[in-house]
């Protein structure tokens, strides 16, 4: 066994994670400090066993069940990775081909869908209020299922994004930092600028700067959210992000000022969102289904975005940045001036200097969706890495 | 070996079931009483299997062809859960993505996604006359392909839903009652109300009642339909219900009156259909793609529905049946009068009262479909099932 | 171990195929005459595997990423076929369902797709100058990310056509030919005839007669090119005929004359294809989104191809062939008089006299792709084959 896979098990082994066995990724910020350090824990590991060719394979056979209510690539490939890897097979729940519209209930379709399934993976993003609720729901749905003896097992919910928090991509990037900065043990007192940019773009959501301030906030870092006036996040987010603060020993402040953001940081994470309320009226509108109205909003908020084309991450504002070295970061796919478009969130030569960072920081997605399985369904997880690298494993490849 | 397996495993040993060694499942009454005993035999085994954690997989690898002209949320689940389960992967053959259209004959096709494929499972319910002859030109292409050396294997066909026949489901639905009841050779003597109800949609295939009618007058049961006036079914499968009644020991009856056929039943199955003779005139309208006549016969359907909002599944019709509490099943999705449309098949208290043994009946599918795979791929079953749980079995997962 | 088996493993033994590790396949001509050869000996290890029940598994886990910009059955039964032989999980790239069209470059897709992949199979024909060109951008994007260490592997790639080269259709046509001729030293001397024929549809690949007269002319054979005056090949495709037929010993000539193409020939391939030049004006309205230039051009080529109504492969002209009895060869699904259109590529009478052999030349192909990765993921092939069926080897199906 390598001496990082004993690092590993010795590490599960000191952590409270008995709440994760059969429970759901919801959202990050109800799951304790030990449940998020052993999600960092074992996508280390798994990350380990795939590059020394160990198979992580812990089912035989079963159905990993994803539903996208958005498009997506890397969400996409990163449950399909993860699944693979620990043995499952992914099996879409396209609504389009299905009955669903039929007057079929959540309850319903969460169990049809779950005779013979593990986990069920879901992105739904679109719309204030709706994602993280639907997601409950169908959980409430499987627990009772499981409960009624409907269902021979509890699958596991895996948040892949919705209104509120985008938990993997969140704990993805932080793996990155923890890589970056060189242990969880060095974040304390670093800054973090989680701000607006501009992008010619409408309607991206919330999701991941409500995700970064509700984590990064946990374990001593003072993150600085910026962006301009009416591009404000969901009040609940801000209140998290201020209560793990108080607790975790770090601080969270809010600016209108970009440039104050950037200020001396040591890591900054520019990327555009729409304002919560303009994505509150447009959930609305798509209620009444008055699609005038949706055209309007959108053509206003694209003419609001505008004024606010000089919030763009260029080489003068990295310069600002501590040691003008700050770790640049990007849930991608960015919006690069003259690249994707006209003008937009940062400019070339700082995107291409951190490339291989930015994909390195992707890469980390595959393994922490694997990992949130992972402790939901093995009791003990630091004995089932231990059996995995017994005797060597069972190579992936021949 | 836990005791249940045993009894499973001695059953099978008792059966006729060499004809069903590389053989399809189109329609349940081609299949003896033995043989449609030994799928409920083995679906309760691998039920078994799944419940205790050990693996089912006879298939290390190999592909699932699945080929869906309907849309589907249950069935496609409970194939792909079957697949599996026994170890193969589903390959949708979606038409729109393929070459199919440009000149395609259904024997090139079939051959062709046949090369390395173990199963095809085809739903094809939408034209009278047309599913059921479908499935048997690909049943007979591939076993053609298989005899001049061209597929190294016979992939085994199976029917999951076609314009005369729906045997997963009636399967399913005959399994639950089975277990419902304790055994089969308690359903002697047993009332079954297969009736038709109102629902606000127009076109629902007819598979699903005379599915249920030639197979439930097999085992003793008395099976009686309802359905107003032009609403019949296909003749053919009248006469199989006649027959298979006869040399069964139970009764097939007919009315036009709900009451009477909910009266002092056992069970009741209300649900919707389409006019077999309106089927056959829309069938006749696709082939001359006569939108305008489709249209206007779909007005007229649903106009002529509305005359029979009365037939529908309430509390009060409930309280006739034997005892007030006959079990009531559908296949689902349900119209739910005052949840999923205004009036439909079934109020909602009913609806409600039942849910968890409409999901337990939904639950026995994919365990129906596995079972016709594994009854076609393995030469001696009962053997099979011994090896799979010889020494404790295979855990399913770590 | 069966003698076949031992065979493949010697041949394999004497072949220089070190260039093949962790490397793509691209074009046939990029290949030495060993790697050609390796893949041939390869495929037919691996049929004789399936043949015998024989699990061809190298991989516990692992995605196949696949891509494909054209509509397709076979091809992509055939990937998904040889993938699942493999051990591998095809999951599509389906740019509708992705984020691809946001800003997103191909390096970054290539990167973002690849983080636990070990096969990326691309089909993209359509446009002249393009497919080819997007297949070297992927492979350099990954083996770049392969070198900076964002991906632990180097995923392979599969030419699954282009619009250049076909190789897993021409390489399963010869073997095909091997076969057919009781191996490739009989191959020298043998004149087949790669000749347009008439369809009534428009812009069909070029890549297929391309890819047939730059693979069969390396083997000794007398590759005959046919096809009327307008319907040139790319050039560069010719200068590889030419040139691989003086060092294969066999020749390359050009005719503007069915009936001289077909006359002694030992095997014949006629089949539609769209002129280049047209092709290349194609592309160039594509780009510019000219859909009235392009639907212009679709009516002229198909004016244009009438003309050629009588370049078809008759009885009359089978007749011509060496006694009458070449081998009649197409890539399918092909335009047959009187059966897919009114007139076409071929007489019904002829196809069907060759059907059962046009599907076994169809069957090749998964053995083909599963070879090409076989051979780009096993350092030593043969040992790695002597391995599988080492002890009996593992059964597929039990």
């Amino acid at each position: 066994m390598g001496i990082n896979m004993k690092k590993y098990i010795d590490e599960l082994r000191t952590m409270e994670t008995s709440d994760m066995f059969e429970n759901d990724f919801l959202l990050t910020w109800e799951k304790s400090d030990d449940e998020i350090q052993a999600v960092f824990a074992v996508a280390d590991a798994l990350r380990y066993l795939r590059e020394h060719n160990i198979s992580g394979r812990i089912f035989d056979t079963g159905l990993a069940v994803s539903l996208f209510r958005d498009n997506s690539t890397r969400t996409r490939f990163s449950f399909a990775s993860a699944a693979n890897f620990l043995g499952l097979t992914v099996q879409d729940l396209d609504e389009g081909k299905s009955q669903i519209a039929h007057g079929e209930t959540v309850r319903e379709t969460a169990n049809m869908v779950s005779f013979m399934s593990d986990v069920i993976g879901i992105r739904d993003d679109m719309f204030i209020g709706k994602g993280n609720t639907y997601m409950r729901e169908v959980a409430k749905a499987v627990h009772q299922g499981h409960a009624e003896g409907i269902l021979p097992q509890r699958p596991t919910l895996v948040n892949l994004q919705c209104d509120i928090d985008h938990p993997t991509q969140s704990m993805a990037d932080m793996l990155h930092i923890i890589h970056y900065f060189g242990g969880i043990e060095n974040l304390a007192g670093k800054k973090i600028a989680m701000s607006w940019a501009y992008s010619p773009s409408y309607g991206k959501p919330l999701s991941v700067p409500q995700g970064i301030i509700g984590l990064m906030t946990r374990f001593g870092m003072d993150v600085c959210l910026a962006h301009p006036k009416g591009y404000e996040l969901m009040g609940e987010t801000l209140t998290i992000a201020e209560k793990n603060a108080k607790s975790g020993g770090g601080s969270f402040t809010k600016t209108n000022n970009m440039e104050e953001a950037f200020a001396d940081a040591d890591i900054v994470y520019p990327k555009s969102w729409a304002p919560y309320e303009a994505m509150e009226k447009r959930t609305k509108l798509y209620e009444d289904d008055d699609s005038k109205g949706i055209k309007s909003l959108e053509k206003e908020l694209l003419e609001h975005n505008k004024k606010f084309t000089d919030w763009t991450c260029t080489e003068k504002l990295m310069s600002k940045t501590k040691d003008g070295a700050a770790l640049y970061m990007h849930c991608l796919p960015a919006d690069i001036t003259g690249v994707s478009c006209e003008k937009g969130e940062v400019d070339a030569n700082v995107f291409d200097r951190y490339r291989e960072l930015l994909y390195k920081e992707a890469g980390f997605k595959p393994y922490i969706i694997a990992a949130m399985i992972f402790l939901a369904k093995c009791k003990d997880p630091g004995e089932m890495l231990r059996k995995i690298v017994s005797g060597g494993g069972i190579p992936r490849s021949l």
